[in-house]
């Protein structure tokens, strides 16, 4: 992001492309837009590049709300809040919303219609609108191919397995799918000083793909013969895992994650974002007697204003792995691409720049 | 209990009188049991008193495996383990099994019928036999008819705020049922510092005796109106709580904990036993926004060789109330009594006195 913008526009509207949603499933149309001036404690801001992230794609593919359109995707950071607890702040609840916190547009098509926010961004649009509560700086030293990953997935990642689990040094995590959020949940669980990290994937090209990321045991869900996958992670770790994290977004995974987990204090962390209607079923007397927990980790449990930055250190000083997510960059133009990409598992993350 | 037993009887079968559950439902029948000598690291033991539990009364209800019959129901401390993250323990797992360890029974009826034993301890008997990591040396000074409650439900309430939830000073702590758990749950979340303890029941007697236990505010459930609790909770507490505990053992009533704890950071905790067959189902999709958590616990977390010491000696220093929960007492004979007094909530706990 870049936060200049042109002094002759300063409190007007002003015109620039954008890809517009306009229909659930089909892809995105670029098309001019105009982009009203700023509310107070709100900044217009310049996108530089974005990154493509799966809950994107969630949102474009979902027919019911809180999917709507037309609506321009694309999202970063999502508030901050005072408290040492959470990343939810109370004044400023995350929601799906289609609006500003005002329950107006920033955007309308050039036919005058009302184009829908999402989640308080909408970075697939050359400028945007944001509440100064969802802006975090960041060191400019950052490239900003690698920065925008810190403004979701990886960050994701990294914090579910720093923030919202609590990893700690000698445990055993289990990863269920191996995209990107998976991966950096890896990647969080190596930094934490995990001793086992495995990872399990249908596709096989994710058991060389995760070493890089600190996988230290692959298991592909489709070489498993009559076995559950949670069979086949209690004999593997004479018990069950201390952490099992779902990065799919399907329910069903959630069950084999909870199965997976260690009796007396196996944690099961929900990364993975499953359609709204989806709904797991736990029997209250084996939670009672497993002792057991189950949690949802929303953008890894981190405060952005002030945990970005620590990741954004991490990387500065070779830590955190971010180059190894960035597969595929395309331009502006190219965006449906980017989607295609991700929809067929052949990227992790694919930056779409905007003015190359 | 009592470690002695008379020498003569050491290493062959004894009789002596026991309470046997043979069908569900239907009262314990008084009879002449033969008890069998321990094998090695077991040890028998000839019990001075016993208290009712309603998890006795649900294995005594239950049709269904894991309920067996017929069976000497009645229990105290279940296991104990190095880690210090549970009190689970894989080398002697807690499970409702019919048998010891090695999956055979000391108890017979005097026609040779094999008699089931109960979580390993079968407490309803004058001589039971258990395993050596089941068995807790207290302090002598605490009275048989006070001790018995901390082997479990005091334990298992107090544990819950303590060790599960890990209650901070300041907290606001909401208590679905205030029988004996969930009073001790108040009790441990008094203990921790809690700000407010919102207690919840169908019975306006509760409210008086709440206050006992360190009960703060209390909602009559039944008159509320069209409201849902998780509404009257929401608008009490200004958003949600940041613990509740399903003390009664109704999987309807963990939705309702779980909708109203805190956004960002609630924690729900089950402390109550449904039948195993009854299903709590919650979107994933509303688990990862929520960044809520949920728990089990089981006899509160405490591990029993250390921490109902730590409870005995609260008591001893007058910190822990243990006199309050002692509501009658009855001799052995009159048993069926005790499971009347419980099943119409009449009793909190009931002292059973094997031989007064």
């Amino acid at each position: 992001m870049d936060g200049k913008s042109s002094s002759n526009t300063a409190g007007k509207p002003l015109r620039c492309r954008a890809a517009i949603a306009r229909k659930a499933g089909e892809p995105l149309v670029i098309e001019e837009v105009i982009v009203a001036p700023p509310n107070p404690r709100e900044v217009r801001i310049k996108i530089i590049c974005t990154s493509l992230c799966h809950s994107d794609i969630t949102l474009w593919k979902l027919k019911d709300p809180p999917a709507i359109f037309p609506r321009i995707l694309g999202h970063e950071a999502v508030g901050d809040c005072l408290s040492e607890k959470s990343n939810l702040c109370t004044k400023f609840p995350f929601s799906i919303s289609p609006w500003m916190r005002d329950e107006t547009s920033r955007f309308t098509d050039i036919n005058g219609e009302t184009l829908y926010h999402f989640v308080y961004v909408s970075s697939f649009s050359e400028y945007t609108v944001v509440d100064i509560a969802h802006v975090t700086k960041i060191d400019p030293a950052i490239p900003a191919n690698r920065a925008c990953l810190l403004s979701c997935g990886v960050s994701t990642g990294v914090g579910a397995a720093w923030r919202t689990a609590k990893v700690e040094a000698g445990a055993t995590v289990v990863i269920f799918g191996l995209g990107a959020i998976g991966l950096a949940v890896a990647e969080g669980a190596r930094l934490c000083g995990a001793k086992r990290i495995i990872g399990i994937d249908v596709n096989q090209d994710k058991c060389e793909i995760g070493k890089k990321f600190g996988v230290t045991d692959f298991v592909n869900s489709r070489n498993i013969g009559d076995k559950t996958v949670s069979e086949i992670i209690i004999e593997m770790t004479d018990g069950g895992a201390d952490y099992c994290f779902e990065c799919v977004g399907l329910t069903s995974l959630v069950h084999e994650a909870y199965a997976s987990t260690r009796k007396g204090w196996g944690k099961t962390v929900v990364v993975g974002l499953d359609d709204p209607s989806s709904m797991l079923t736990l029997s209250t007397f084996e939670l009672l007697y497993s002792g057991k927990s189950l949690m949802g980790s929303f953008f890894g449990g981190l405060k952005p204003k002030t945990d970005i930055n620590i990741l954004g250190k991490r990387y500065m000083d070779k830590e955190l792995q971010l180059d190894e997510f960035v597969t595929h960059e395309v331009d502006f133009e190219e965006i449906n691409k980017a989607f295609d990409l991700l929809l067929e598992g052949k990227s992790l993350r694919c930056v779409i720049w905007m003015n190359k």
